[in-house]
């Protein structure tokens, strides 16, 4: 309902530009003095706050309009844009970052078109706020509806990745959320480069410039203050490495949603299909080995072992996969080195994989709840109560029978981009788009009710 | 799925019987020493783990076998339930417990059928876990869907009603989950009894006595090692006054759904029909003053003070209540005592209103923005635009058109019985039922497929 009524009227071009204006020096700002930080950031949520006001009521054609114009900003700017990105790689590379690191950081032509290519489907997809969850008549004739509404203020917490930038804002955009983003101090120019024409989108649509802001110029400081911003912020996502969950989990008195790491398994059971077991190892292992749907640990049932083995680990090896392996998999596969304890536990990013023969289903659901993470787990089968069983038994957020744990991908399952992969069980599990960002509120429509 | 495998194995008797013998003694126990403590609550939180595996995937035929016998054991039991209550009473009483707290306390014949009732009502619910919430076939064929599975171990944290315990362990029994319960020293005595009840019960059901337990004889210690216990708790929920809500919000690291005050409002607009007016203002002040969705607050459009004020009022003057007016209140209905700023943000729980005259239909949700919770706000008006207005611009858990603030209730909206009231926007909002107690999971079914 709120779809039909008028959307608040826009900011002028003054206002949406105060923020970037009181914003401290874009680079190499480092933290501030607590005085400064506290009061330009509560000025900045205070800003926040109110434009989620406008974005909760704002048509669904005027949110369309504005991320019409950042994929054409994003399209129509790839050399500033760039050249912002080079800035940040230059610093980087002086700092000493890892070339993986580097390469999530690059913003090159053909990933910036992607970028514009992934708002633009964000545009298409169905908006969430109004959909009616559920509703009945209670017997008194009061008739009541759970309909999603925005949740308001989001904050993301992330490192360097300049592309989560677009990602977040054009989907908080779409859901009806304000977006606070704090995308860490090696991605400060680039990401100001982003805010600032997806800000431009905005006020050009007759929305708030203050829908998208960037904290970086506040560094640590900044993000300590997100975290305790009750009362500003109504949920607030991290993405990123372990430490950082953590600390964000530990630190904030913000509602979190967490999106965790992925030691992530494949069983390959007795009458495992070995056409299947090669492909979808193969695939889940070294597609893209550094993401958290990539394997970690394969197990095999022992009455198959010798029958998989050998082509599942041989296809890995010409990939140049190191296979860590227990006492049995090194037997039939002697290129394997010993796995420690310490392996069945990491979440590697690389091309390591880490296998173990099992007596049995029980024996893997055993090992799979001791180490899981609860991201995804895949059983490669031809038996069907094997199957159930797995899907039932096992507790992560995506469990699968005969396909690649790659699947778990907010792309892969239809949501456009993805706020990030939840693996607690609150709110929120798996791959997060749209409906994710939303809460709800009851609708209760009487004709002078009360209650006996 | 999980509903089609069959129920793990029930603990033998002695199994059930060794948590509460290792239990400290019941009454007066107070605080255990620290490693005393933490020994019994991680073998009892060991036990939950465990026994939620269990309920998992329990079949609703056992589950609601159990609920079954929990309302016929509350039934054959009154004597001994209300005998222990009378020792919880009586502490109570020297202790110089207040006497709506003593009212909170207390068991009777009546309140114990009435929870046996509940208990047998929950058993006629749908069972939630299994539901497919949406689901897809992708492009390659891979199929998803996403299924209500338990949270596995939910702890609650309340403070000495009785009824809790029965209502909580009956909701968490029904959605698949162990429950670790902590209801106050004051009700001690009354939880024992209520719990080995329940448990004798989830025995003969077949299911593991552990799926219920108390933590109360462990004290304070007991409710700080619930709220660290991550890994072990999936949930916590606490219910009870604001400072204990803020208190289990600050220093859980577990996830919590907040069971929040309720500063709730009713608008009288220009066009309200004055004897709905003047029964809903009624019945939601009245009815039951000490509940969260009562009325605190009354809002009248200046147009219509002089019509609707001296009937509203005068029948809330004759059941009792103080009104707190602003001086435009004051002048229209003399006998109202002057409103403070602190009346605005006040939960009363008692028969008092504060009313102010507004200007108009801005004033109001400007004022309620500033002061309500966030739980329950009604409008009484003939107008259709202003209607949709604040149903779409007051950001509350439940927001109503001509009818009564005490409709915001699990049992009202069909629940069976309610968990508590979220006044968070994160997985839950409003009254808590069985979906509530729920988390879902990706069930993702291949062959052999993998990602390009």
């Amino acid at each position: 309902m709120s779809q039909t009524r008028p959307v608040a009227l826009p900011p002028t071009e003054d206002q949406a530009g105060t923020v970037p204006d009181a914003m401290p020096a874009r680079v190499g700002s480092g933290d501030r003095g607590v005085s400064d930080t506290a009061d330009g950031l509560t000025a900045l949520l205070t800003a926040a706050r109110q434009a989620s006001l406008a974005l909760a009521s704002a048509p669904t054609q005027v949110k369309n309009r504005a991320l019409r114009g950042i994929a054409q900003a994003l399209r129509d700017n790839v050399a500033g844009i760039v050249a912002a990105n080079a800035v940040d790689l230059s610093v980087g590379a002086d700092n000493g970052l890892s070339a993986a690191l580097l390469d999530r950081l690059t913003l090159d032509e053909a990933r910036i078109r992607s970028l514009a290519d992934a708002v633009a489907e964000i545009e298409l997809l169905t908006d969430p706020v109004g959909e009616v969850v559920r509703g009945s008549s209670l017997p008194n004739g009061v008739k009541i509806s759970q309909v999603r509404v925005p949740f308001g203020v989001v904050g993301v917490i992330y490192e360097a990745r300049p592309n989560v930038t677009v990602d977040i804002a054009a989907l908080a955009l779409k859901s009806g959320n304000a977006a606070v983003l704090r995308g860490g101090s090696a991605a400060e120019n680039s990401n100001r480069v982003l805010v600032d024409l997806i800000q431009q989108a905005l006020v050009a649509a007759g929305l708030p410039g203050e829908s998208v802001q960037t904290i970086d110029p506040y560094g640590r400081a900044g993000a300590t203050r997100l975290m305790q911003a009750r009362g500003f912020v109504d949920v607030l996502i991290p993405r990123g490495s372990a430490g950082l969950i953590q600390a964000v989990v530990t630190e904030s008195t913000v509602p979190v949603i967490e999106t965790g790491a992925g030691v992530v398994h494949i069983f390959l059971d007795d009458s495992a299909n070995l056409a299947w077991a090669t492909d979808i190892v193969h695939n889940a292992k070294v597609q893209r080995p550094s993401v958290c749907n990539a394997v970690e640990t394969v197990l095999v049932h022992e009455a198959a072992a010798a029958r998989l083995l050998p082509a599942v680990l041989g296809r890995l090896a010409e990939a140049g996969v190191t296979i860590h392996g227990d006492a049995a998999v090194r037997a039939l596969f002697p290129a394997a080195v010993p796995a420690t304890e310490e392996d069945w536990s990491t979440e590697y990013m690389s091309l390591d994989l880490s296998v173990a023969v099992v007596a049995d289903l029980d024996e893997a659901i055993a090992h799979i709840r001791r180490y899981s993470t609860g991201h995804t787990e895949s059983i490669i089968t031809n038996d069907i109560v094997n199957a159930e069983r797995f899907l039932g038994e096992v507790d992560s957020a995506a469990v699968m029978v005969n396909a690649s744990t790659r699947f778990t991908d907010g792309g892969e399952f239809g949501f456009g981009a993805e706020v990030g992969i939840s693996t607690q069980k609150l709110h929120a599990r798996g791959p997060m788009g749209l409906p994710e960002l939303t809460s709800t509120k009851w609708i209760v429509r009487g004709s002078g009710q009360i209650r006996s």
